[in-house]
């Protein structure tokens, strides 16, 4: 599968390794191709270094991997036309470092990230998924706890949905809660504001949680 | 122990019940005692309905139990000289019902009530505890999964959360995470944005969270 990532940060790039040990094909959209060049000729034939427009263009499944301050304009860069009908899973969280560590959100409570890409794309499907834990277990979640931890979806697009959920399941992921249309991703993305002291006090990033029923 | 609560709602009520179960003898503060006349008789003799002055200043710990928006106006008619040197177990998180459900929160991210409670009382040692699940759970934590699931202590008063532990340990707690001081509380109370989702998505309020490591 030809699957779009958007954001070559420490999280695209922990995205892409993930994906093309599934062997999938893995085009990164970037402004900054050079950046990447070490890091790229160590995966492989599976990975493309392409611009924000071939690799949405290209895609079939898209990933949302940007810092949360940059991620309309970079999204933008990809240009509308190419996330027509598209899924845009989107991991980001509009975390303002700003001040420093812990950061705060840039929106939040009335409004979230996840809803403002959406509003800007509104061809695209948007799906928040995996923004509530650490990039190395997003498609990873075997190496916690067996793989027996919670991720959340939010979309308005149940088909889409039931896709990113299919998608996952293939990487282990077996705890998928559905919690509704896009305006809960405002849940998942405060929760964020518990995350950092989490990560704060346990001094690691490798935990997630479990919903215990 | 003698125990006060501040709060004669639902999760004041829950939280009495519990402590009476085990032979604590509870004052609750209310300034409408007519309103608990029948619960009350329902109790035993380990249940004081007072004044919330009378409550506070018999208390050997004070739980804050109050809805968010009233909080500091009814810990104020508990009178602030009785606050002094004492452990206040802040359950109570700030939510705006104003615009129904799901509400928002009226303090968040750069501050939190918790924190608001502090700096208004500062002669109290303020804990953040118990706020992020449903008062059925709060003393009763063995209700769900054998009691393995996670609550978290915030505060700026190490003895004060030390003791709080211990007497949280007595209900049946094991996992207790120490985020840090009061600023923490953030974070927790951040959180009740993606309870209240859940609780939407499970159609439950008998859930909660177990931090996977």
């Amino acid at each position: 599968m030809n699957i779009g990532i958007l954001g070559s940060g420490t999280v695209g790039k922990a995205l892409a390794t993930a994906l093309i040990n599934k062997g999938h094909h893995v085009l990164i959209g970037t402004r900054d191709p050079n950046k990447l060049t070490e890091w790229a000729a160590e995966q492989g034939e599976l990975l493309q270094i392409a611009s924000p427009t071939t690799a949405a263009r290209h895609a079939e499944l898209l990933f949302h991997a940007t810092a949360g301050t940059a991620a309309l304009q970079a999204l933008e860069a990809a240009g509308y036309e190419n996330f027509k009908g598209k899924v845009l899973i989107d991991i980001s969280n509009p975390l303002d470092f700003s001040q420093g560590f812990p950061p705060t959100l840039f929106v939040k409570d009335e409004d979230s990230l996840a809803e403002q890409i959406q509003r800007a794309f509104p061809e695209a499907k948007v799906v928040k998924s995996l923004n509530t834990l650490s990039a190395d277990l997003m498609l990873n979640p075997t190496l916690l706890n067996g793989g027996d931890h919670t991720i959340f979806l939010s979309g308005n697009d149940q088909d889409a949905k039931d896709q990113v959920r299919a998608f996952l399941q293939g990487f282990g992921w077996r705890d998928m809660i559905d919690l509704g249309d896009l305006s809960t991703a405002r849940g998942t993305e405060m929760f964020l504001a518990l995350w950092v002291r989490l990560y704060g006090s346990l001094g690691k990033a490798q935990f997630n949680i479990k919903i215990v029923q």
